[in-house]
């Protein structure tokens, strides 16, 4: 990943599915389109967070998922493959298979504990190093509480010291421990430190890599991340903004649902979410159409009245 | 599952693994022969709980252990396979697998949301009924918050009457909760009410319908049970009170390390846990064996040491 | 304490308000009548657990509750008073005052650290001994998580080794804990374990020395304690139940003013909630009279009926 | 309010303590004189935040605290008196001093439910009303999870909307959370929103009006906020950095302590923490001199050095 220069924009796709819950793959190729050509994603993940509703899918189907990303991605840019199983063995089979896909890196939750207590220090060092020695390709460490474990300041820097760990995929949205984490790893040269849609500036100002997210949020970012290259601080700031409610008002919705509704009113259309979950509703998604008319993203409302 | 009678005691077998981390099947069904035949075990859990380790199987082995189990059982007693897994599609084939099988029932761990935000009351209920309409086993409700969401008392009421959920394992030990679930829950007749170890002797006398736990937990909660429907109620508490301390003293290893020890030290061993989760330190276990011959486990050792 | 013979039922009476927020002695004397009366009461706490609102009340209105409880009890059984307050120096003039007024003991909350994070061990014995320097009453060590820290077994344990410490009134519902706590500091002789009305029976059961609550949970507390003192643990488990759904499913209106409404459905009136917070609705008290008709406090109905 | 221009820097002065734990009033005054005058402080807080270590205090104590802080500022600036108090006319007490004192505005924190269960919207709505009523002085909504309630995002925008709440210190460092509280509080006109030391850039891009802290890191703050104003936002991040490690590193004992040792160091002397909680050692106070010498406080040292 050295050729990658800061900031990254690194994109996790939504996975599109069709009525019989198979994996739409024509809609996936569309919606990478868009993602690397009109948001210049740095980088693409396949199946590596919940958002992307992987966790749904049987094996086999998660692996084509995978192999259909790659595939779409068609090299552009790099890919960086999920590989978080409860089962050791299979995160290392899917490592595996992302080596001979040519990925460029792989993705992996820091696990839970599976049976009571957290994790300790030496039991997360253990499972890191043990999945680095089956693979050459370099790890982001994925932190999620919840999905995975709660990893505290203090064991985040000793697996950010890791040779094997040369990423970090952060989900707090704590600024107190982000800001220490960016300065003792990402400035020290440790790791690389991604956050998220909300923390992209602040983690930009304070010298972290970048923030992965899914679609559209990668389009807002976009503006965000050119306006801070090109040290145009206030419309960076003023960006950023937009961040500030959205997602965050339709968010009892969860964050696929609304970023798929989101994909679905700027004409790039990714279905509905995976069930029991639902869609917005009809009022939910008319007010979020008259949130993103505000936003950035107002242009494609503009191209898809037009159409 | 009429048949069964007031109070269960349902067990979850460890998982012993051999050096390369294969199930090794002769100890399993030496551990099973144990609580069918020592413990006094109403119904045994296949590959169902997070201490049984089966999260760290790829799907067949966890499938083959599954199947080990049943044999192993050999119509003993009724099983109850886990088909808990973030895959809708594959927890359905899991329960297609036990129906043929000729399992009881199934257990299915309430699952959290994948994407940010826990799982709302009409999530819930919409998960279980698209289980329930896919099988014709009836479904035991496992409550387990980490691994699986943080289900509230007016969600879990909610749960217990739908039709299909005839069973509930619950892992809290807040009493405060549990009493009140057990009376709107299993006294009300909407499904049986199952607790662990900790919770025993409180739940028989609130009307809940047993506990479910690893050996040899079992084993101890075997002359629990005897005694309170002997109606030695004194009898009952002194032998309860073996739960204070055994597994909560050694829990900073966690549950499945500790139980294994404890296994390994009564003569029916079941071998390491999985890594990297470590085993009990040599101090950790002569602790432990100090104390488990304090308790009705006692007998164990004479039979080991004359051996 | 040394004459208090287990089990022990301390009681927090309930603070009756006038229209003019004041204490109204009469009311209060009125119920301390009940508690010590009719329901065996072996202990009175003044103004010492959130529930009897003494932390709305200014310093000095405080110090008249306290004297206001020590006068109604008159001597009759021993008093507890809460000494717990921010302020360091407070809380040692409030044991003086206890002195003087010849309590028994005196009750402390575990502090919460004043500015961020949790007290560390030596935090918090040095904050009892500090205290147990300037009195010399026995103390009630108070774990209340919230209005108090959270404190860990290895630190609970600790603290009641302090020769201060000699009682130790534990909120927690988590039988797991308290059912090591009782073994490890009530059974080992460092300091008498107090639960809550839904840890009773169980407590008990394991050796514990009883339970404080408000009334009137202390009438069916008492019914629970004599049935078990009399061997008949069948009884002891019935009237154990009543307190499954009581308080439990009024909780979202908050304990005291459950409590409160219980007490004016009994006939010993002892007002409303302190504002802002409100009084169960019309239809929230008739439900709670009509549960508590089928409970030991049945007779109060027909007593209030007949007169 | 309304002449104070954004952005905002309210500081918390800490309490020095002499030895025998009297508040030390020249220290104090040193202190303030610091405060405005080096740091460009737009508003003093007067026993308003744990920091202050106010919670220590008896009443009187406050109160002389409260005034002795008042008349150090001396009118250089408008001063915000804390009267959060459990009891809640103690509260509307210190409202009537503060409006004699010729105070600005009150701050107030948002309480927890005495009893157990999280406050209500309305419960929140009727405390504030009720404190409102009684003082003609703004109040300042205090937001600090612990000390007080955890107030959802909803229940703030309700908060932030009455007439009587005109400014909101919120101590959470969730930028998610704050991001939209911000926009959807301070930017339409309801209150003017104030953040925390590692929040202020972040804060102050989004349109919130400030932070509120204790010394020193209002020195850093004012460079940051200096910066900004100026369109300087290169500076603005860089000054922002220092947050990042200061004080995160050394709260492991406590905001005040930290804080407190900052100021010794940097020659503007506090004393110590009050009693129980411990100063930082030797080896902790040498590596805090040895980071704030890195920072804009650097020429601190070199005036105490030649001094």
């Amino acid at each position: 990943m050295d050729q990658q220069s800061k900031p990254g924009l690194i994109v996790a796709p939504l996975t599109p599915f069709t009525a019989d819950l198979a994996v739409d793959e024509p809609a996936l190729r569309r919606q990478i389109d868009y993602v690397i050509g009109d948001c210049g994603t740095t980088m693409v993940v396949a199946a590596g967070v919940e958002t992307q509703e992987y966790t749904y899918l049987g094996l086999e189907q998660r692996k084509a998922l995978i192999r259909a990303t790659v595939e779409a991605v068609g090299g552009r840019v790099p890919v960086m493959v999920g590989i978080s199983h409860p089962s050791f063995r299979t995160a290392v089979e899917l490592a595996h298979d992302a080596e001979r896909l040519g990925a460029a890196a792989v993705q992996l939750l820091a696990p839970l504990r599976p049976f009571a207590g957290p994790p300790t220090q030496s039991d997360l060092i253990a499972y890191f190093e043990a999945i680095g020695r089956e693979t050459r390709l370099p790890i982001t460490l994925y932190l999620n509480p919840g999905p995975g474990a709660d990893v505290s300041i203090a064991d985040t820097i000793a697996l950010a010291k890791l040779p094997c760990v040369q990423l970090i995929k952060e989900s707090s949205r704590d600024l107190a421990r982000v800001s220490r984490l960016i300065v003792e790893i990402d400035r020290t040269g440790h790791a690389r430190y991604f956050t998220t849609m909300q923390m992209l500036l602040a983690s930009l100002e304070l010298g972290g890599s970048g923030a992965t997210m899914p679609p559209p949020g990668c389009e807002i970012a976009r503006h965000v991340i050119d306006a801070f290259v090109a040290k145009d601080y206030e419309r960076a700031a003023e960006v950023q903004l937009q961040f500030a409610l959205f997602p965050s008002k339709w968010m009892h919705r969860g964050l696929a649902p609304t970023m798929k509704a989101a994909m679905n009113l700027i004409g790039v259309p990714v279905g509905d979410p995976y069930p029991p979950y639902a869609p917005l509703t009809r009022e939910e998604s008319a007010a979020l159409a008259a949130f993103l008319r505000t936003t950035v993203l107002a242009h494609r409302f503009e191209r898809t009245a037009a159409a």
